[in-house]
């Protein structure tokens, strides 16, 4: 049952609504959103509201309701004078997860404008402005004007969230945060859709992670908020799709930032590791068909593999670090990226298959190495990281090694490699292979 | 699974953990009331935690903890040096529910203690202290050692509840209005229990209503609501019991605070109406009994009847007017009472029978006329109310009178007179007979 918003809005009714299961109307909805962003509703209030929405849930029109009201509380880029069709491609977060610095230069390519807006790292789970950051010189910073030039010109651009841009979830998560409010699939799917299409976007590739180091561990769940992200962007007249994808072990090979940066660089190179190329290709496929550039996802891919081939995707990675004002040498010379003093290899105890590896311990040995964030104000290391030798299934002889640790410290590294160590399963026998891509999600396919 | 609190209490803890159903540890409970009444944890987390508990409920243990530590939040009443026991009546409230004026005279006048702490009416329930402050005189702020005199002098002593009793309840409660988490059965048992034994009682008997004057509607939600209170106080060693009444119409024939101070000396006189006198006896016999004067129930309310018959309970009541200040001449001159200026009959339209009243309008009739508060702030007009004429299953006649409103202002009768008029439905048929005592509920029955 909905109901029309009362003349006079007082929250109390709102929250007594939701925890008795009836429906919001998108004018309720609205002004809870609006009153509290204006900070004419108390947090009390609202914290009550957060915790009957994470036990009542919400329906799809109240989930679309709250994701646009979020997003009209503040700034929503008007891209409508560029040509191009704008996309982008949002990740729930791993250890490893890197494609975005591919996916923007390689898209951009193809001719589908990629204005990416990013966050930071926390906790196991790095951040694509940290992994930008390790390119000396690179600017996260841009003003609109630049960013919206660079859209034009490059086609693509990378920057952080701005105070302008969605300010509802900005205040609704740090709430969120700290009254247990956080794990909804509704609030979670109403946080990252208000940011990403306050981008001014046409088409969203969402890539929900499934497995040991995804927030959403099982495969369900993450179906689950795949389809509520892929509705709610329907429902607001966005081109969706969502992968379901792996993040049982790390992406890639390399785990930190300016790691992460070379990993991306080979990928372009049309070198890297198969998992990360894979993805790339996978994820930019879906990126070219919904952006309009391809007649179909297969299409999309080829043409994706064929840009890295040219080296079209690289060049237009080159671009893009220039007018954000880093090194572009960084390319052709991995040395001008920050380097750590120190690397030590650790080895395998037994003979064996790699069997299972703790994706999350694995991303909390780069955090204790100083490569990711424990809490919101730590400052980075760009340098440090972890290298895999090794993936689950891969055979490994005893003393054989299975990452080495790029550090900075020494008792940093002890404490990182007895995680690593902890994290690594040798067993007799290979695990059955999980597949990349889970299943794929949305209308469109 | 019950954990203990960790060494460092952490409130996202105790809110995460109640959101996912597990239950909380008597130390996470009293960590968390005991934090919140310092003031060392803000507002937003209770308010989430209060709507988790709303929603997820607590079981059996959880609250007992509440309980306690909202009760030992404040100052516990030793009254260990009486030696009397101490015993007490709570009522859920409705229309008309006057019992506590005749009850604490009454029990006192059979050798049981009452340490009677009372509140005041807001909505369509009225509240004992405003009825006791319609006697011209009477303070029910009494410091605390006058407070202890009278009990070992006259036997009772009515009084509000004072800044140092549960103050964890007054916080909380003040919270819950404002978030949408009155509503709650372990919420309304712990605030509660929590301030009935802080007065340092043995027994106490509960009078929880139901039916349309009722804050529980329904006779199943009444019922738990009961059974959780009794084995709250009995896991708090205390002689409980609960009896269920009915409260579909006013209790009696009068509302209004002076009124109903007439109807309470009529009962001990031996008049006034059968229904107040057969629910008064019946509290009083479970008080006599528990309290230790009796050794039945049955006994209890002959020992009832009979100080009744004697004058004992009214001599009382006029020893308790004279120490708490007020004037007892009321007793036998009822024109020394708060008087309306005016009087006018609602008549019946038609011939029938009384088939129901909305006892929630006629108490809000009562509010229309000024002797109830609508905001907390209000005053109170002592002198305004209700006489009914008929009750549920009189007949009637056409023209004849169904009720009087004593009334100041001509507007507000008028407005008094339409909601009175739509409160009290006429039939061909008289209606089943409800039973006064619906239930009784506890281990001693």
């Amino acid at each position: 049952m909905t109901t029309a918003a009362p003349s006079t809005f007082r929250a109390i009714d709102v929250i007594r609504k939701k925890r008795d299961n009836i429906e919001l109307s998108r004018e309720e909805i609205e002004a809870l959103v609006n009153a509290y962003t204006r900070g004419d509703i108390p947090d009390y209030q609202v914290s009550a509201w957060l915790m009957a929405v994470v036990l009542r849930g919400m329906t799809r029109p109240e989930t679309a309701a709250l994701t646009d009201a979020m997003l009209r509380s503040g700034e929503v880029r008007d891209l409508s004078s560029l040509t191009a069709r704008k996309g982008d491609k949002h990740s729930t977060g791993g250890g490893g997860d890197k494609t975005s610095l591919v996916l923007a230069p390689l898209v951009a390519a193809a001719g589908v404008a990629v204005p990416m807006i990013s966050g930071r790292g926390l906790g196991h789970t790095g951040g694509t402005l940290d992994k930008l950051e390790a390119i000396p010189g690179f600017n996260v910073n841009l003003p609109v004007a630049k960013f919206r030039s660079m859209l034009e010109t490059c086609g693509c651009s990378m920057i952080g969230q701005t105070a302008e841009i969605a300010p509802a979830d900005r205040k609704l998560y740090a709430l969120r945060d700290v009254t247990g409010t956080v794990e909804s699939p509704y609030l979670i799917c109403a946080s990252i859709m208000s940011k990403k299409l306050a981008e001014g976007i046409d088409a969203l590739v969402l890539d929900v992670k499934t497995g040991s180091g995804a927030f959403m561990k099982s495969e369900k769940d993450a179906a689950f908020l795949a389809e509520l992200m892929v509705e709610t962007g329907e429902r607001m007249g966005k081109q969706m799709v969502a992968l379901i994808t792996d993040m049982d072990q790390p992406l890639g090979l390399m785990i930190g930032n300016a790691l992460e940066v070379i990993e991306c660089v080979e990928i372009m190179q049309g070198k890297g590791p198969a998992d990360l190329r894979e993805l790339c290709l996978e994820l930019a496929g879906w990126m070219l068909y919904l952006g309009g550039a391809s007649k179909s996802v297969v299409e999309g891919k080829q043409k994706s593999a064929d840009l890295i081939a040219s080296g079209a995707a690289l060049k237009k990675f080159r671009q893009m670090i220039e007018l954000q004002g880093g090194d572009p040498r960084i390319i052709d010379d991995f040395k001008r990226l920050p380097k750590a003093q120190h690397k030590t290899e650790v080895k395998s105890a037994n003979a064996g298959f790699v069997a299972s590896m703790q994706c999350e311990q694995i991303g909390a040995a780069c955090v204790i190495l100083g490569g990711g964030r424990e809490k919101k104000e730590d400052s980075v290391d760009p340098a440090v990281g972890i290298v895999l030798h090794k993936k689950v299934g891969d055979q490994v002889a005893a003393g054989e090694p299975l990452a080495t640790i790029h550090y900075n410290a020494e008792a940093k590294a002890q404490r990182a490699r007895q995680r690593i160590e902890q994290s690594i399963e040798i067993a007799a026998a290979a695990p059955p292979k999980r597949p990349l891509v889970h299943g794929i999600i949305g209308r469109s396919i």
